[in-house]
């Protein structure tokens, strides 16, 4: 793992400290990879295929990063970090269990489809990580499905939500915000933002303790 | 576009009448791309690569398909029928929008586990189609979206579901299936069966009329 340009890339303000830490060719180097393997896949892209995209060498690569798999490395780790922050970030704010899991679940949204090329990347190329790397990513997939457990449990406690599987549940409702980066398309009609709230929405229709209605019921 | 195998590799039920009409061959070429394709992704796959699986050499492949990219599209536009068959008995069954709606849901979810390895080539490969194929296949899936929003449509009017956004909504409920292919482990703690039951549950949650709450009511 490779973190010399830490949270740059998926963060455009971060960009000059980026930039200062890691010199303008790793960042370069890091949007150059994701674009490549957004496009075509990891297996298909090659070193080559990467460096061409700034204008240098194959071998002025290696002097920034060790592999392909490096850099795919540091695309997925440094990915999982930031949503992982923002999920955190979000799951503090303020409100019941069901406004912050409403937070959570809008800003995982909007981020998954401003930053669609990275979650694709982040979500589709999991197999092809080195071990180190994949165990880490685990882990934090691991601590945001917490997150998201964590409001539905202390819902499910307070009486507000009515969840039967949790952990499903929790699954269902990260893997709806994960798929917007598959067919999001910013030419589009609705904005992150609007995708964001419309999905958190949802996610609190789908945990919200409902009073019971027999079928047939006037609804 | 080659249909010879026509529904067999997606089909156990129907592998004997798929091998009548078009040979052994080809049905174990196309399962062979499929494993490949979900494997290490089209771009990254070459016609050895999948004769090798199946013991033939390239210049056999091209006996029952022209290229690699008419494999994919075989592969594509069978599985998009199949998903748009499942997906049109589903809603003609018994019961109201809702139920119809959950009947849908539960039978494409489910089918999204049992189908994980061909429906990731379907979803994740679009671009990689030839025009023609890409464009059938474009349509099959306008008309999967299609059956879902008249279930909406029809809800919404019979007064069972609120429905803010129909479009949005129907490309939700659409995209939590499909997402269960990207994650779905065979190995897991729930059957598909049971997954598509749970998703039936929670697209019914999303869509169905609640009473009119003001924050700080009981619930």
């Amino acid at each position: 793992m490779v973190t010399g340009s830490a949270m740059s890339w998926t963060d455009d303000e971060g960009g000059e400290a980026g930039a200062a830490r890691s010199g303008d060719s790793s960042r370069r180097l890091i949007e150059a990879a994701i674009e490549a393997f957004a496009d075509r896949g990891y297996h298909a892209t090659t070193t080559r295929d990467i460096a061409t995209r700034v204008g240098l060498s194959p071998a002025a690569l290696y002097v920034h990063f060790p592999s392909k798999q490096a850099l795919l490395g540091e695309i997925s780790v440094v990915g999982h970090e930031a949503a992982l922050e923002l999920v955190e970030r979000s799951a503090a704010g303020p409100g019941g269990p069901l406004a912050r899991l409403e937070a959570v679940i809008r800003a995982f949204t909007a981020w998954h489809a401003e930053r669609h090329r990275v979650a694709r990347v982040v979500h589709h190329e999991l197999t092809a990580l080195a071990d180190a790397d994949r165990h880490r990513v685990l882990d934090i997939r691991r601590k945001i499905e917490g997150v998201v457990r964590a409001q539905l449990s202390a819902g499910t406690a307070s009486g507000e939500m009515d969840v039967p599987d949790p952990r499903a549940v929790a699954r269902a409702l990260l893997s709806l915000s994960v798929d917007v980066a598959r067919w999001y398309d910013p030419r589009g009609s609705r904005t992150a933002e609007e995708i964001g709230e419309l999905y958190a929405d949802l996610a609190a229709r789908m945990v919200v303790a409902r009073p019971s209605r027999e079928p047939g019921d006037p609804v």
